[in-house]
């Protein structure tokens, strides 16, 4: 079995983590911690684990510490900036890393620092850290010690992507124009588990809106995911502008691109569906069926729908995934999986819940 | 025009009462305050009255103070315990003053300070206070200085029992059995505009729950408008449980009685009927018809159904209000109307909003 | 394996089974059945069944009927009336078979040809049949041949007073008065999967209403479930109003009793928990804690909290489930798991949905 | 008092005109009609216009063709194409008509027909009929004597680009590219009253997706917005893809557009404040505010927010308003007082509904 800890345990990615481990049959999660309920069983705070767990919440101090040190895996679902922390002390006893927020996700410094506001604490670590998109890294995250889990957002935008643009760098010749707009929609999870006026049921419910649209820090994310993941040979221009759904969970993401003329030769239903020919967790929707959010609710699964309307040089990707599962602790199992050699669809194969 | 203040706009029922009152074509809102927003424009916080109202809001400072002297009536939207501090000094400038909170709801000091836990600070004030329930105490209101607006539930409960109590003394024999269930449920929007956690979204959507299990508030209110508002000649033990509904808005009360030998042989309909033949906002629905809470969404209305089953001895009252309006704000303004010799409709005379 | 057939795989509780029995590892689904939906694939209507289950519609046909006679078990997710015209000959081809229906749910002819305006098809099998409530009917169902499966709000009613009406009879006095009010709430899948204005989004959503107030079919089954099933000494009116709570999955029940002076020297708490110490799938909540319906959204469990008030004399009892699974669905599965001597959590054992 | 008739009252668009009209101080509503509820009074339909309304839908037959012809103004809130077959005969009576449906949206008769695959009837009264958009046809509008209520979708988009397209055309300079992407998305009471199991609660709650993927209505009508409405001398390709959001009412338009460098130079902020200055029902949001549609819920306020970001070269408008009220029946009202020289606002300034 192997021996996980999860740190920070009192999110929703916190109990999601709870839910998918405690059903996974290859680990055992030997320690949960929480600054703020230490000492607290985590069905006290979560009734719905009842009868699923008897853990207790840790403090997360040097006892625990030392404790994370035997684990085999830690994943963190703690807020920006913790688990850079700790990071260096767990590779060095030979720990994994997962973590669940946005340390290990940008591989520039200045972008980390300019958009989230602190010093980085181990740049040499960053170096080696993975971006934990199966789909793109599947190989390095075989060997990898320390694994950024990606953004929610930038899960749906780049998977929604890569087909085109490895097809445009494969053709060295542009398919798409330059400009591509992203707007994405997510339930209300994903902003956390926190108490907050703006979240408060009677502001949220029966009420839509955009948020981040000055600039949000999945931004550098997806276009990093161009550049660097997806080695685009063209720039690209990414519009990115995410919206608040009344809704518990789901992401939605439009994807509006224009075709070449080079573009509208190609037939892109059948290239996203050869892109993924072999991916448990994507799934291309048949031409002319288009996904709604409810059809992944509490998966892992992630589906596409691609439209192309060569008259109007249009090339749509929508992409609809459960932004707390394979946007975040499915995303984080399926990479532990593989970090240790495992069937990567252990303890996530089970199927949507609808209605 | 009549003068009037908001004290401690920012809330649910301040919003509301906002609303109301800036459509009332004989009230100009002439102050507005809130300790936490003093300075801020009223549609920086709320959007939705940019057009409306330019009003700003002041802190509750000296100067404050001697402004709600000159006003012809204050409303206090504030937590329970505000009201009764400035009560008296209003009154003896000739104010009327209308408490949404329960500072001049129940007339025994000794409920008071059991069920909201603090001394209260003018028991002579209280005395003279009128509940401020159209439908019972019209008479008293149009000469009322204090007045205290019902609660939200008991406001349901009482107007749901007023035809079965008053026929019972009338009678002066038992038409129902002792014991009462009310089992009640609300929109959030009654647990008022705040951070919380319990009222986040992804906490209260798409769930159900009882709150107040061993005892709430609105309970001793209800008790009392049984005995003393209705005059009851014989002895109930309500048993009241609140729920949580998952919207916004709307309160619905199962009123469930059980029916003596002499409580068959009336016609409940036609009791009910005639029991608020006169009343603009109570409107008791067709035989066979229930009610659905957004029959009376955004309106001042309340609906009753009464179900009468002979053969197994079940009277069962149905009642829908809108919390924010019959529940809370419109009530105040109900009450405010009679208080200046207005028409009691005025300014609250608008259809429900469906869908 | 255990072959199993699932007839009428449409609805909601049709679509849950699949859901269910698709995870289960000692169950293969051999045979779905659709009128409407003959030749389809089951993920072409659910498109959260792609990549979990590639099963086709066949209509039900002479052909499949032969078919179903060679399955081990059937499921009816069928309305009412469509099993009673199979059971027979499958029974007598040595197939188990289990109604989600009410076919087999009422011993009483009349009490059913009164309450579903049908004559019964299968008299002499109706005798035979098994009330499928595993938490009282463990040792008949494990030689069940027909199972009726609950109805949804019978199963919370009737497990809420297993406890009371066991001690009472036990005791041989009265605990709680005669009278029973049984105040529940469902979501709106209870309704089933159908097109109905009634139930569109828009009529639904932000509004609250009682339904069936002049009766409603689960009364007589709640009737039987403590006159026959608890056996009661004692004579009970229950007074059951069901509503409609704007959200998808889950009911709350809230039982509203009475203590006599012999009930209010029991301690029911420990009676509780005493009662379902060694039930997997019901959970008595610790003494102060309430349940909330999302604490067992898509799971099997149903939580029970009991609430004593000596002084008042009140007894409540909580009762929440998921109206598709342990209301149906998966109550269906713990059935057929003890039908075929297999764990009786098999296949059941996973964690509600939360947030 | 002008007379008004409304033809097919029994839509979400016509209980909305119903509860605008019956509080409009000018007019009286002398006739319902309704094929499918003849003879029904309206608040039987609609409980919650009981003390509202005392109507009765009559049948569309002769007499009530004859009666429709002494009214002074007639609303169609009927299916497309019915309003064309009487508006003839209404004309040449003298009687105004409003169609809130599309038979006198769109010039072009083959983009009429091709869109809404029937002929038209009347393409001589077509060429006189107005677009009743106030914001642009004020002059046109006060004497029409048929207009075409806007499309919901095109109301947010024509007025989220009017601004630019107006001063693009001033300066003969394009200053926004060719490609515009409407991204846009609308609460479920825009899909009507109707029985389908797509609109079930249970199919369309804490659910979300996109439809139209392949073409919608609306767009030909965004188009000929811009070129005729707007007299573009500029073409533009527009990519419009309507989504659906799981609340009643509400829309949000998300208009991106990319800057030329001449676009760069113009602040954006000033030119929306200015264009918009003496509207009454179009308030652009101060800068960085950004609007949520629960801030325009059951009014007549369409909102606008625009955000410039020259370094991306992005122009970003977001567009608020009720799809039901400044996107259907509240537009058909102000576009009627326009027509009766009544002031643009009468019994439309009212504040919308928070929370």
């Amino acid at each position: 079995m192997i021996s996980a800890a999860i740190v920070g345990g009192t999110g929703y990615t916190g109990i999601e983590l709870i839910r998918l481990l405690s059903a996974h049959t290859e680990v055992s999660i030997d320690l949960l911690t929480s600054r703020s309920e230490a000492g607290t069983r985590a069905d006290e705070i979560f009734p719905s684990l009842r009868g699923v767990s008897d853990l207790v919440f840790s403090d997360l101090d040097d006892k625990t510490l030392s404790t994370l040190q035997q684990c085999d895996v830690v994943f963190f679902a703690t807020p920006h900036g913790v688990a850079m922390r700790q990071a260096e002390a767990l590779t060095q006893a030979g720990v994994k890393v997962i973590d669940l927020a946005a340390d290990f996700r940008l591989q520039s410094l200045s972008d980390f620092e300019h958009w989230y506001q602190q010093p980085h604490t181990c740049p040499d670590l960053l170096k080696t850290a993975v971006y934990g998109l199966p789909e793109l890294n599947r190989d390095k995250l075989a060997n990898a010690s320390v694994v950024g889990n990606p953004g929610c957002y930038p899960t749906t935008a780049i998977l929604g992507l890569k087909p085109i643009i490895e097809l445009q760098n494969q053709q060295a010749i542009r398919l798409i124009e330059p400009r591509i707009v992203i707007d994405a929609k997510s339930g209300v999870s994903g902003a956390g588990r926190q108490a907050s006026l703006a979240l408060n049921y009677a502001e949220t419910t029966d009420n839509f809106k955009a948020y981040g649209v000055t600039g949000h820090r999945h931004l550098p994310e997806i276009e990093q995911g161009i550049a660097q993941l997806l080695n685009s040979q063209f720039t690209h221009r990414v519009r990115f502008l995410p919206h608040l759904i009344p809704m518990i969970r789901g992401m939605f993401s439009s994807i509006h691109m224009e075709l070449t003329e080079a573009g509208k030769d190609i037939d892109w239903q059948k290239e996203f569906e050869a892109s993924y020919l072999s991916e448990a967790f994507v799934d291309v929707m048949p031409s002319g069926i288009y996904p709604d959010t409810r059809s992944v609710r509490a998966s892992n699964r992630l589906r596409i729908a691609v439209h192309q309307d060569n008259e109007r040089a249009e090339l749509t990707a929508l992409v609809v995934q459960d932004n707390l599962v394979k946007g975040a602790a499915g995303q984080a199992v399926q990479n532990m999986n593989i970090m240790f050699g495992l069937n990567e669809t252990l303890g996530l194969n089970f199927a949507p819940i609808v209605p």
